[in-house]
């Protein structure tokens, strides 16, 4: 057995990203950006609020007025006027002066600070008392202090969730320079494969790997395109490989778990247009057998036959060549950790990746392995994430803190 | 001020879920299925994969020919053919005897194991020797052993994943009942808002809220219709509060943080149809000057008017009550946890929510609080996550282990 005599670790597999380049670049409407990436730096054309704003209900003063004010001792203001909300006061307000305003109200010209109407009392139309001592800049926010003008505000390869579309808002931009979704070819081989709308016929089963695989690449931001299901005929496979790698930006071609689909897979790879094969199989289970070829500037990769496999291959290898291609940069490095309720035993050399359930226990996060051969698409649905189980690892005990990749 | 004379806490709010029913069902293709919510029980209309198929490439044997067998002391089998891919071989594999299979293939009557390609040796055209003794079953799958027909598959109120979409593609179900979207009307209020596309005179601000709602609705899977910014004025108000309500499942107002728009607010919820206020205040920082009103079967929120207290509101109580309408049952109970960098003071008698960034330090996830106003943007947008600090706490220590929401 010399099929995968050339077996990389993972690292080495993902440090090859960088030879790939991120796909164009589109502009897009602020209202269809949610979940979309960056593909340039945005600084911020003014301030935000863009002035001094008030942080309460009460009144605009000076801080001064203020001094030494207490419940028995309070100062009292003469009342000159009240700020209209969306309208920029024109009065000064000066010394033992003060303005009615709102939250969200403008301070007028003098003013540096809000006594909030609870800690006031009117005397007449015109007099209050203000009961406590106020700094300038209290209970207000100054007209740069969320945001200064000519600031960097994101970042390019910045994901975009539902705060950063506020921000963009805040700034009048309306329209947003992103990376364009990747497209995903994906492929299904294999003589025993049938469409999912087929009934099978005994030896035949039904194509899992193109939805699961689909909604995969869903999942990453990019958009999946369907070429169907191919059986084990070296020109078709090549002529329905050539067209996907020719219209999408990856290709995945999966399914024909047997020996024979994956050679005739490979020495199909070897042929497309500019092809070279960076990786000829992957020291991780499952997984093992995944071929990866840059064809041109595209990557095109041969994923196991198994379902299951095929998830965790794309969320493993995949799916980071995907993110580097859309020009997204890592998210947040968010770690989710278990304590794993029973020993697992793996093998050196290899990354294993097993799937897990959680629950809770005492508080506690319990990672329970989920049992069944690997092949298996219940044990998928059964489960939560996956644990990685490391390469020089022999195991894991039972009461192990591991860290949990969500599916 | 009593304005807020009827808080409530957060679980009395949560609680009131169930007074709202689900929205109605429909019928989309699997392809569109990705996040959707299940509107029935699925059961197995068959077994998964429905033949015992092979795991390995090998000959498929009875188990009984090779009880014994050894690297010095094989067992001698004939080859009787070969099990074509997706065709049901007709052939009997008899003791003693063995047929070429690939993985995936159908074994043939009479075989119940593989001994793999690995561990046999090919001595002519019709005679292997086979070096393992196998048990019955050993690298295949039963016609049943991933799914029985009849077998509960997945439950209402499933969000599905990818893998469920493969589950799904597996037992031929092309089409699937599902829960609508549901639609969430949002609506601005404030004198001083602008939108978006306007340049904001001193005084004035674009609208946040609407576009970050909107982007947090989209993530629960539901709908965002926009009604734009309205005025301090009652009857504009409530005729787009009253058209809003007409046309959606639920509705968001938000903005007006002054105590004059939010007064106006609760005289327009009160005048809608059908109208009793369920809400008004909620024991959360931020986010107490919440309103909760049901009109007929419908929710109508009245948000905070600082977008970082509405986001806070949205993802921790109106996010529920959208997926209560929404049909959706809770999915896997994730717990992030993290050690707080620095200690944090609340107050008793309401939940505090602090925003947080997560970082890893030796391995150990750390949570760095945001300091920043609570009204400020971008206090959101460079937060990973939000730790709650609990009602009956004065505040949590540096050190402390806390959980932590992904915003």
């Amino acid at each position: 057995m010399n099929e995968f005599f050339n077996v990389l670790d993972l690292p080495a597999v993902l440090a090859m990203k960088g030879q790939f380049s991120p796909v164009f670049t589109e502009t897009v409407e602020l209202s269809q950006a949610l979940d979309r990436t960056l593909s340039e730096d945005i600084t911020a054309p003014g301030n935000i609020p863009g002035f001094d704003r008030s942080t309460m209900d009460g009144f605009a003063v000076q801080a001064a007025s203020t001094y030494g004010a207490t419940e028995s001792n309070p100062a009292y203001l003469e009342v000159v006027g009240a700020v209209q909300m969306g309208i920029a006061p024109k009065t000064t307000v000066g010394p033992g002066q003060a303005m009615h305003i709102a939250t969200g109200g403008m301070l007028p010209p003098g003013a540096d600070s809000v006594p909030m109407v609870e800690h006031s009392d009117a005397i007449d139309e015109t007099t209050i008392e203000a009961h406590r001592s106020l700094a300038p800049g209290q209970n207000m926010v100054a007209g740069d202090e969320d945001v200064a003008a000519g600031q960097g505000l994101l970042s390019k390869g910045r994901c975009l969730r539902s705060q950063e579309i506020g921000l963009l808002a805040a700034t009048g931009c309306s329209q947003v320079n992103v990376f364009r979704r990747p497209t995903v070819g994906i492929i299904s081989t294999g003589d025993e494969v049938v469409p999912m709308e087929v009934d099978p016929a005994p030896g035949q089963i039904r194509d899992m790997n193109t939805h699961t695989l689909a909604a995969l690449v869903q999942h990453t931001g990019a958009i999946p395109i369907h070429y169907g299901i191919v059986g084990d005929h070296h020109d078709d496979l090549k002529k329905i490989c050539q067209t996907a790698l020719d219209d999408c930006d990856t290709v995945l071609v999966s399914g024909g778990s047997s020996i024979g689909m994956r050679d005739l897979t490979v020495q199909v790879l070897e042929t497309l247009d500019q092809s070279r094969i960076l990786v000829h199989g992957i020291s991780i289970r499952p997984g093992k057998p995944t071929i990866l070829a840059k064809c041109g500037d595209k990557a095109f990769w041969g994923l196991p036959g198994h379902v299951t496999s095929a998830m965790v291959v794309f969320m493993v290898v995949v799916r980071p060549f995907l993110e580097h291609i859309g020009g997204r940069l890592p998210k947040a490095d968010v770690q989710i950790t278990a304590r794993l309720s029973r020993n697992l035993a793996s093998v050196q050399g290899r990354i294993d990746f097993i799937r897990v359930r959680l629950r809770r226990e005492n508080g506690e996060q319990i990672a329970d392995p989920v049992l069944g051969q690997s092949g298996l698409i219940h044990t998928m649905v059964e489960a939560d994430g996956l644990v990685a189980i490391d390469m020089n690892s022999e195991g894991l005990d039972q009461g192990a803190q591991v860290e949990v990749m969500l599916l």
